[in-house]
């Protein structure tokens, strides 16, 4: 069988891909996957995704940390959303954390239902991520989290960024790793100009989070690998 | 209502927009699209898009001319398929074709349902439609066909080429929009040795169509616009 790596676009074109034998990479670079990073690397014990605000209330006496974000904010009575300034190791290190974000919770259990694995990237670990894949024997799939199943630019260009380091590795891509890659080496010596450009970017101001976009936007801050593992992603 | 340029990047993501109040540009460039631009200016009466290979079968009997291709091939014993050569001025001048193919015919289909009107797009009549766009009082999305719901990079390309003539005349674009812009400005100088990146390359490569794909990639041949009038396509 020969490896394969391809760029599923946004959630809604999963169906599309056979999966059962490939590792998913699920990106959601503003912000959910970048925390999701950000805090495995830091000593969070676990951080389970769940779909909805109210899952996460069944969690609420375990004396796990309560994350939920809807449309960029975090929702009234969580202790935090999804911007990776509260994933630091003060706050989260030996923590379990139960999240539910806007889009990023949605394509993990969409990517967990067929995957033979389900890995976590953002460019905060984008080398290691590299480094892990490269060795294993299996086709990539790439699932970026999109916007509501719209086609977003910033995972599409962290899923360029994947494949302009892999794609010697793999003997078959797709057109979406061809487009994704392009873009990336067109826009990766000023990611945050390039993102001006995009819709996204214009949700996030509206958000004020600007520095979490400048966080989310260094490349290799992060050794971690979180895999799902269960209900929970750990460090790989 | 602020106008919006929207970039569709395959008929699987149609469900996310609302095309109500909006012109739809059906873009199936390698070959679909190209071939009823060029029928069309040829003097064709109208094109009949039909879903199923069997549907072709009904129209028998008026003396229209039969075109069916699956896969790229043209389905055995109709008259063509959907090379653009088939649809010279010779062949179809005051002709009525019926016509299925893979994937345009399918996402005309789709359009239909719901857009306010549906156009039809190709390399050969950019500037045309382009103009046409410009002085219409709508927003427009720009409906890639891909390859049996997958992402392709041609019709993209194209989608791209008309935001680069038409965006600074809309307010609103989405994130695919910026996508597709920058990948036909990489791509432009040389659409056909871009193309030879992409997987639609290889499927044509085999089936020997190379002057079919350097025909339908040349720019503003034709003049006509090619506009769905009940079930048919007919000159705008």
């Amino acid at each position: 069988m020969p490896k394969r790596i391809e760029v599923c676009l946004t959630p809604a074109l999963l169906h599309l891909y056979d999966i059962s034998e490939s590792i998913v990479v699920v990106i959601d670079v503003l912000r959910a996957t970048s925390s999701m990073v950000y805090g495995i690397d830091n000593g969070a014990t676990a951080i389970i995704p769940v779909a909805q605000v109210e899952d996460c209330l069944g969690y609420a006496d375990k004396g796990f940390l309560l994350a939920a974000e809807r449309d960029g904010c975090v929702v009234e009575g969580y202790d935090f959303g999804n911007s990776p300034f509260s994933y630091s190791r003060d706050k989260i290190e030996g923590k379990t954390i139960v999240l539910t974000t806007t889009n990023g919770t949605k394509a993990l259990h969409m990517a967990r239902e067929s995957a033979s694995q389900v890995v976590v990237g953002a460019f905060l670990n984008l080398d290691a991520l590299c480094e892990w894949l490269k060795v294993q024997d299996k086709s990539v799939l790439l699932l970026c989290a999109g916007w509501k199943d719209q086609f977003n630019i910033e995972d599409t260009l962290f899923a360029g960024a994947v494949v302009a380091e892999l794609r010697k590795e793999f003997t078959h891509y797709d057109d979406s790793s061809v487009a994704a890659e392009d873009l990336y080496l067109l826009a990766k010596d000023d990611l945050r100009t390039y993102l001006h450009k995009s819709s996204h970017s214009h949700r996030l101001a509206e958000l004020n989070i600007e520095e979490d976009v400048r966080f989310c936007l260094q490349l290799n801050l992060c050794k971690a690998i979180p895999v799902l593992v269960g209900d929970a992603l750990v460090a790989l």
